[in-house]
């Protein structure tokens, strides 16, 4: 008799990470994880609180938190470039928002310190922030900017500029400003549970890579599937997720403590220690 | 672009229909529909309260509510006898239990009203009813019988008699009562959806009978799967899905008809129209 349980694993229910879900569903590795599905700052509270055991971690939440997570290799929500789902949505030029209000959307985590960064680095901009509702026109309503992302950004992304607004993808703004790709997010196992359980976070590890790696093989069965529900068009779900890449390279690595550098040097996050992150040693 | 939403279905979270999530996993119906895990009772609630758009209803709820409901052909939780996982758990005969408390696992709709009838109309026995939660331990520490389902109930027959408790399988007292199989859940579209949705509805409709299908031809890797983190080994795992049946034969129907017929004289429900119940006609 088993007195295992299955992992607590976390899913962001964005359109983002729907191949990861197709690929879960299609790789069997449904039947031996207990999922929950939510948005990306629900699952954040939930690793950190223990309340899940494996699951994706905004990279600022995780920086916050690394002493109590390992990171699991090659697997990550990132973009070398436009993301087209992370969005500063603006009134007047970035260079211009000195004194404005900027709106940030509650889902988000990494975008908005991205965005702070930016606009504070290399615009020399210091607006007032304010958080908000992830919904753009409660965001507007009362600011000059807004960052959101998921599906209202990606929806922001799609009806293009328009009655003044600009939108700016802010994995474009990250690599025209660093040269390198941006890491939104990574997959991190809680280190207690990994310790008391190395066997089950090696499957789950396997089996989110063999996700991904059905996930990329079957793109097409995904936006065919995704189309029939979802407020884009096939052509636009096509660049999305040939936008999103789910990889976590020596680049990607590289990406992630460039980031992790500025916002320590900014004082939103704790210095990653030196040869951070670490990483789940799936031996 | 798409208006359509994902059709909102439920699952129930126990052992007796995990062959069925494997099935929507393996046929790929989870990228198709918004699923939500509960146990029976927590479905049954949602359906009826319009929050879920398709769902299994335990069979008393139904009855209750089937004016606002049509019922899935060819899907059901039914046996036709021993069921395993629905029992009536006695630390004295039935026969006499008059005047005794009968505790009722508030998990249960079916299960406890069918015990009822059995212990009436079978036994001639009149016990005092009290509600409880779904924990063996906790119901029977102040009664002297207790109405279990699912896992809980399982893990009563796995243990067997002892201890001086009878377990009594109601799938079994059932069939000896009437010679019918016992239908102790439906699958259930809300009228109003469907109504607005029937291309919607069919197509969740094919996909649990594919799912179903799936689930049979690949019983032994759900097996493989369940018994890595459920507590019963593999002998029980497998007797389990022998005794299960997932169809809804007409012999099935007439069974649900005799329990709606002896439910609705006991005053315990509305009588089932000449005819009933209604299906869902997916042409």
């Amino acid at each position: 008799m088993s007195v295992l349980r299955r992992p607590r694993v976390g899913h962001i229910e964005f359109l983002n990470c729907l191949p990861i879900y197709w690929g879960l569903m299609r790789s069997g590795t449904l039947a031996d994880v207990d999922l929950t599905k939510a948005p990306p700052d629900v699952l954040n509270d939930k690793l950190v609180a223990g309340e899940l055991d494996v699951a994706p971690i905004s990279l600022v939440e995780f920086l916050r938190h690394a002493d109590e997570l390992l990171v699991l290799k090659d697997i990550a929500v990132t973009s070398d470039g436009p993301v087209l789902s992370v969005n500063l949505v603006h009134k007047r030029p970035l260079a211009e928002l000195s004194g404005c209000r900027v709106a940030l959307g509650s889902t988000s985590r990494t975008g908005v310190l991205l965005a702070q960064l930016l606009l504070a680095e290399r615009y020399g901009v210091r607006p007032e922030y304010v958080r908000g509702e992830p919904d753009l026109d409660v965001l507007l309503a009362d600011a000059d900017a807004a960052v959101v992302i998921g599906d209202v950004a990606l929806r922001a992304m799609y009806e293009g500029d328009h009655d003044g607004l600009t939108v700016t993808d802010l994995g474009s703004a990250w690599k025209d400003w660093t040269g390198l790709p941006m890491v939104f997010a990574v997959w991190a196992a809680r280190r207690d549970y990994a310790t008391a359980n190395p066997g089950l976070v090696k499957d789950v590890h396997q089996a989110f890579l063999r996700s991904t790696a059905l996930a990329r093989t079957e793109l097409d069965a995904v936006v065919e599937s995704a189309v029939r529900w979802e407020p884009f068009d096939k052509a636009i779900l096509a660049r999305y997720y040939q936008a999103l890449e789910f990889d976590l390279s020596d680049r990607k690595v590289a990406g992630l403590r460039e980031f992790a550098r500025r916002a320590a040097a900014a004082g939103a996050v704790p210095a990653l220690p030196a040869g951070g992150p670490t990483f789940f040693a799936d031996a």
